[in-house]
């Protein structure tokens, strides 16, 4: 066992553990835990560090903790260095792209990155190298941003378990034991063990907000279409979203307006203290009422909501037919010619995907436009739905039931249950570590309509300092 | 055998055929022959006839010529000379709704009217009456139209041969052995027969176009949505499209302006002569080269195009694909719980459609974006293209196979092949009559871009002149 960074204050080469999880071991914390992009932006700007610096505590971290957590696929040292050392010369040169610049990020594996294998994964993939940036990296490259390398997702990204990959399943700094989460399980551990500040995710049902929720940090989807997809490897197309993962939510907001088409909207007018409400989970999923009362006390909900059974019923329909047929389109050719090069699972899933009759689709496409009038009515009275992100602690890797609060629960519906909605609405959803249950974090979801995202993530900052005050009392 | 329309002179109770095909039987002509809508309101407003008069002719050439075409689902006598009444006393009081006031219209038994039964051409809906009228109506009504009855449609519209439905099948005025086409065959020989001079129909993969070209009469599919479908019973809710069926394109074009939500769109500006291009429909489809040599001649076109086999081919399977899952969509719960009361040909055709895997929807999704910019560079150089509407003469009530230039021919796909990839792409077609081969009328089909639709109608006179020029030499 080892022990979460959340509660770790160490940094490599320190190695001091401070109130670890009973029996377990601790573990030192990498150079970038509890330092946020605006501390580090300061300190390259007061000339307390350098880029190059910065990239070489992410990769002295890798080569560290990476063994044990399996985060990355590949570490690009020679392109990061270069990167930081023309992002040094710059920043000295007084030419300044804004608080990324300089930074350390790592990528997932299913967005391309000019030069740099990229597996999805995947051994169909394997030896693949792409010749140009997908449009986010771009985004990130000319904030400044330098690109240390690529992190595990599970198969195609088409699992939430993070844990069914050709180069092994990623693992969980808080228990190595257990996920990290998925399908974008190595950008959550990466950011949550301090290898680097900053990862780029893909969610399609989730695998952005479950690996951060589980692994205790911040983690934002953004509104369908927001962050362009351009070269990113698709897994369900009208379902996948670009989101990123950091400390913090604000973290995440920055990276967003780089990474945002119109450069994230808005910002918010108007002084009205942001309307949260709890939209009850009880209705979607029955999770573990411990992740329910420890995420409820954290959401700062000022009233309650609930979705009918019959709406949450649909929802999960709806998900699964446009992702299962979308899925299969992807891969239609790969499962006919070579379906052997699949993980087991993921090619038992695609073959009854595959199989999904096409007026489901049709259905869950009418569905979806039905669905957005629904709950998006509950906007009408309130600005931010607070939710969990995950009803379920990380479950062990590989585990596909779990016990959760006495009874046996399928993990794999578990932890999409409460993300999944957003991803068919399209609408935006942020996640920020809510606390512990089991000595694992536990992470609070906030929803919004599109336009509404400075609410979302205001809605976070007020929980935030209420739960520093509850702390500190 | 019976002699067609476009060659009889005769009008009801006048009873004298001319130019008959040999063989043939002369029948009497209906009352609208020859008779267009401009020709009627001016009789209407010169005080030479009156709605009532006008609805009362329709009523008799429906007693007289439908036994025999079975045109007409119902009949609202009642209905029909209360809304003449109506349309008289608005005229006399000077209130003039413009050309269609007055003149009676018959619509497809696939758009509602309210208070008058609505079977879809199946058992299904035996004694359905809807209680409001489609948009489509609505319009109509405000035009001053008067609504006469409704016509037969191949069961839920589902085929293009028009000769299955729980009431029997249409019947083609030039030869009531043979097809009216479909699936608003019931639309196409109403016209043609000249029962009422202007019909409502369908369109989802020529069902406007296909009745009225081997009907011998004009039909126009609008641009997608350009008529809004509500209160139309779908087939295939990205395919279908309301359109109309009358004697002159020019007529089309009226009941169009009153029927498109955005009034039609601008007319033309600018003196450039239209620029037509003939696309070859070898590729598409191997039809009769008689047919091809007809309407080529009588196209004006200047220009030859060509798509390519793959590209053609992608656009069947596309339409097949897109049809075959919204259909299902739309039955499944008929499927399941009253197989027996549908067609037994329409049946089997749906449970077929209820196989085909979503991902194949999903694929044909994308290929109709990717269909969009192949076929609409043809467009770069020219304004309209020019093909067949339909590349058979029309088939014998029930065949399946048809001898075509010493070959045998898949009636169903031949009737399909040229109109159907205008409904995948959504673009603007318009059928005017082109001639005739075995004394058999076919139809020249004009194809513009959206917006372009007066070019469309502009090349369609264009030819009719050049056409009447070469008839008096």
């Amino acid at each position: 066992m080892w022990c979460g960074p959340a509660v770790q204050r160490g940094a490599v080469g320190a190695g001091t553990g401070v109130m670890c999880r009973k029996g377990s071991m601790p573990i030192p914390q990498g150079p970038f835990t509890g330092r946020t992009v605006t501390d580090l932006a300061r300190e390259l700007r007061d000339r307390k560090t350098t880029s190059v610096d910065l990239v070489e505590q992410a990769l002295g971290a890798v080569a560290v903790l990476d063994p044990a957590l399996n985060a990355f696929v590949t570490v690009d040292a020679g392109g990061a260095l270069e990167a930081a050392r023309r992002a040094d010369e710059e920043l000295s040169g007084g030419a300044d792209r804004g608080p990324l610049h300089g930074l350390p990020v790592a990528v997932k594996d299913m967005i391309m990155v000019a030069g740099v294998p990229a597996t999805m994964g995947s051994r169909h993939f394997a030896g693949y190298v792409p010749d140009a940036d997908a449009a986010c990296v771009t985004a990130l490259r000319e904030a400044g941003a330098v690109v240390v390398g690529k992190t595990t997702t599970h198969e195609f990204a088409y699992g939430p378990t993070g844990d069914r990959s050709a180069t092994g399943p990623s693992r969980n700094p808080w228990d190595p034991e257990r996920m990290s989460g998925g399908s974008s399980g190595g950008s959550g551990a990466a950011v949550a063990a301090g290898m680097v500040p900053l990862a780029l995710g893909t969610d399609t049902g989730g695998s952005v907000r479950i690996p951060a929720a589980v692994c205790g940090i911040a983690g934002f989807k953004p509104a369908y279409d927001a962050i362009p997809a351009d070269g990113v490897f698709p897994l369900s197309t009208t379902l996948d979203h670009v989101g990123v993962l950091a400390g913090t939510p604000d973290d995440c907001l920055i990276a967003y307006r780089h990474l945002a088409g119109d450069g994230g909207g808005p910002g918010r007018e108007g002084t009205e203290p942001v309307r949260v409400a709890w939209l009850d989970p009880g209705a979607v999923f029955d999770g573990d009422p411990r992740v329910t009362r420890t995420v409820r006390a954290a959401s700062g909900a000022s009233a309650e909501v609930r979705l009918s059974e019959e709406v949450a019923a649909e929802l999960r329909e709806t998900y699964l037919a446009i992702q299962s047929c979308e899925t299969a389109a992807v891969h239609a050719e790969r499962l006919e010619r070579a379906p052997e090069l699949f993980d087991a699972e993921v090619l038992e899933r695609l073959r009854a995907a595959a199989e999904l009759p096409g007026w489901r689709y049709v259905r869950a496409l009418e569905a979806r436009r039905r669905l957005a009038g629904t709950v998006g009515a509950l906007f009408e009275r309130h600005d931010v739905l607070a939710l969990p992100a995950v009803p379920i602690v990380a479950p062990p890797v590989g585990a596909r039931e779990m016990e959760v609060d006495g009874r046996s629960v399928a993990v794999r519906p578990a932890l999409l249950a409460l993300t999944s909605p957003w991803n068919v609405l399209g609408f935006p959803a942020l996640t920020v570590p809510a606390g512990t249950v089991d000595g694992l974090p536990v992470g609070l979801q906030f929803v919004c309509r599109r336009g509404d995202e400075p609410l979302l993530f205001e809605a976070a900052a007020r929980a935030d300092a209420a739960r520093t005050a509850r702390t500190a009392d």
